[in-house]
């Protein structure tokens, strides 16, 4: 028998695995896959750069022979289209002889989309499917809401002082945020596909918009810049918040500024998640971070965020929180 | 041997209790005392209404004979000098039969400052002096800074959304903050002496500055108004910032509003503490919670300011920060 306790801390290793693949497997989901026999994990796998190999290849990969009659926990439901870029997961399975496969999120892609647990229920696996699957949902939101919504998942990421400034009057905005917080900042910036800021943030800052991490240098995102203007080189163009939906490639994308380009996004309902570092420092009277995004009334602004993760950076602290939607 | 674990916990109850006497006790320190023989509390005390009587007595009067051979732990150096309104702390230990007496903070006052720690040892008494100073003196901040700056100690209150505004743009700000942040704010009006709000908040929101929790009715404090111009019925004024200092029976002042006055206080480096309350919405182009504090260097507004708690209340989060004053 399953230990329902076993089952949730193995499917949360393998969400914990899913979230190395992001902004890195588009445009492929990035999963994560976990085979475990015998109490023992055997084998680990998530999607890799550019979406092959996929998370259950590598994992039963490693496993070997091990995975004929161990459980395998995937974030996503095993894909059971053909590809020429690999093999169907949901096959691979069958011939591992893997006993049970618990999913996490039933894939939303129609040419799978529930297809894959029943060819497994096929060949006498036990499928169950369901198992925190919103946890995994939010680890690979940029592949769901492409998915549902036809649009990537959007971070807005704003760093503040207590009172909620981006910058003093003047615009000066170097620094607000301690080292630890800019670093942590950073590895954001390797999960995404792209990055955005407006025409103001590029005038002001000048921003670079690159990984500054050692060893994850070519992990640097795409660059776009939202204007009406002209495109400038080494930036791609988009022109409204919509436009985003046409972006070959890009299912997670992060904007860093400024407060127009938030408004914009958060006015258009867009922005699914808030990165908050917060500095201990007042500044009073500075530029705020986010513009106008048409409230007249404050009960309107309730319920729209769920607090999600918290930690402290250094002096700073990190505040993470997700938009709350109405299916 | 007494065990410094057990010392550190029974000091740490001892300030907690002194934290009921806030706002209550002035002029008088809001003191706490605890009564401990052979490992169990025997007395328990803090400063009442209007400083009389005092912790030490008040736990005294608990432990009667159960004193005799027990330690005493004291948020402040017991009082040494003769007063008409009561007896000497630390002569009402030494008759006790107290044997060891644990002191938090010495006390600042010219009258004590040592002299009753003296008396207790002149007595055969063991006395420990500076376990958990910063902590005691925080909570009984107003005394202290009563004794070392000569004026109240300030507490900033401010009710935010997540970018930092306290109101919509029209100055609507009914509600940022749900109910059980909204009790909690008026459980810390009830630990202040008095509230001071600026004319535009009077004008705006025509406050009530008063406790509105069930049993605390009576607990409101006096109601501030810093302006220049005339007095107003029901309101003592003050004209600027520094005025606060000739205030009689204030050492715990609440300022409420609004972000000139915030601005005004800060600028004369006259906060002691924030209290943010942060509601997960996002307003956009509001009424910032903080005007001008003439801050010109990012550089010069850090290490202004330490977390000291925080907390979850309903939706929404408490943050408390101390200044950081180099002594």
């Amino acid at each position: 028998m399953a230990d329902p306790a076993d089952d949730r801390r193995f499917m949360a290793a393998a969400i914990a695995l899913s979230e190395r693949g992001r902004g890195l497997s588009t445009p492929n989901p990035n999963v994560g896959c976990l085979i475990v026999r015998d109490g023992a994990v055997v084998g680990r796998g998530w999607t890799q750069k550019g979406g092959r190999p996929h998370a259950e290849a590598q994992a039963l990969d490693q496993a070997l022979d091990q995975a004929r009659g161990a459980t395998a926990y995937v974030t996503l439901e095993p894909c059971f289209h053909l590809s020429p870029r690999g093999p169907r997961c949901a096959d691979l399975m069958v011939r591992a002889g893997v006993k049970r496969v618990v999913i996490a999120l039933r894939d939303p892609d129609p040419r799978t989309d529930g297809q894959g647990a029943a060819y497994l229920r096929a060949h006498d696996i036990d499928v169950e499917m369901g198992l925190m699957a919103r946890e995994a949902a939010a680890a690979m939101s940029g592949f769901v809401l492409r998915q549902t919504l036809g649009r990537p998942a959007v971070t807005l990421k704003l760093g503040l002082s207590l009172d909620g400034c981006i910058a003093l009057k003047d615009g000066a905005s170097r620094w607000i945020t301690g080292e630890a917080a800019r670093a942590h900042a950073h590895l954001e910036r390797a999960r995404h596909d792209a990055i955005l800021v407006g025409g103001g943030t590029l005038r002001a800052d000048a921003p670079r918009l690159d990984v500054r991490l050692k060893g994850l240098e070519d992990r640097s995102p795409r660059r776009l810049l939202i204007t009406r203007g002209p495109a400038l080189k080494g930036w791609e163009t988009v022109s409204q918040p919509d436009d985003i939906a046409a972006l070959a490639q890009v299912d997670h994308l992060l904007i860093e500024g400024g407060s127009a380009t938030a408004a914009a996004f958060l006015r258009a309902d867009l922005v699914d998640r808030l990165l908050l570092y917060r500095a201990p420092i007042l500044i009073g009277s500075g530029l705020p971070g986010i513009g106008d995004i048409g409230l007249s009334d404050l009960a309107q602004a309730h319920g729209g965020w769920r607090l999600t993760d918290e930690r402290r950076l250094g002096e700073d602290r990190l505040e993470v929180y997700e938009r709350r939607r109405t299916a």
